[in-house]
């Protein structure tokens, strides 16, 4: 088990990780087998989605920000980070990937994305490889 | 394979079933690998989220209900359930957690959350191991 | 790993793969242990959900749509397809299931549905088994 730890910078945040991840995957030796990527958070996801132009990002966000408001006269927990939690339940919190030769089996207009809904923070995320 | 059941009580209700799982894990002597988590069901699905307060389970289907109403002239399904199916692709139907000394590896704040949007009903929730 | 191709016919549409995948599984002897099925593009992505009346896919394309218009002047992404990338992270790209004597352990009314929100396109499907 591996954990990496990721600074987010923003309140909201779709930041790319798969450097980081494959990075840290070929330190620890990992080769091929079933790599299982968690984030422990509950106001903080991870989805996959393509990072050549940024403005799909931005229209990610922008587009849950518009499905789930920020402020809503709705919401009941104190806290105010109600749509942060939504949003990360919305991306999920595990993905598991196949690792061949120490990278990561993605298409070639994906990157693994960090969605950071409640940030700036220092968030982690876990990886587990299962050898084939 | 493990099949866990659970009852579930509402139209629509997010039920904490982390410490259900852990004890059907325990029983089986499970104890370290890649746990798989699977809702057999098409209008009940998985996700995580905090349980610490209870008005952020409540807000997320508020907020699913106001992204999806269940009652919308567009819907065609004669079942009248068409809500419950959408929201359940939403939240997904599997999650795959690594298991440490037969225990889920969770964030401090995260809870394993059966999402029932059609009920009340008895759900089923099955579980294989890929030991490490 | 094993490769399946998939051509879409519509620009949004949501595919049933599971007689393909199956197929596609048993013709690479594999039997038993987790299945990953993984989407490599970001204008796709891969969901369960029923299939017996299809009223009820066609539900969920109509709600994905009201919720993220394919037209919206708020997008920025010059390819105009941003709604796709938003429902693709919405429902995924991966999905793993438990394999058993060389079929997937799906609930009764459960169908593998791949997600074309960009289409018509020649998709791929990924599959990779750890045996149990």
């Amino acid at each position: 088990m591996i954990t990496v730890e990721i600074e987010t910078t923003a309140r909201q945040e779709l930041v790319r990780i798969t450097r980081r991840l494959t990075q840290a995957v070929q330190e620890a030796g990992w080769q091929n087998g079933l790599c299982q990527i968690f984030v422990p958070h509950t106001t903080a996801g991870i989805t996959i989605n393509e990072n050549a132009d940024p403005d799909v990002v931005r229209d990610i966000l922008y587009s849950l920000e518009r499905q789930v408001p920020s402020a809503d006269p709705g919401y009941r927990h104190v806290e105010g980070n109600s749509a942060a939690h939504i949003k990360a339940s919305m991306m999920g919190f595990s993905l598991t990937l196949i690792l061949s030769n120490g990278r990561f089996v993605l298409g070639r207009w994906q990157d693994i994305l960090l969605c950071e809904f409640d940030g700036p923070r220092r968030r982690q995320v876990i990886l587990e490889l299962i050898p084939s």
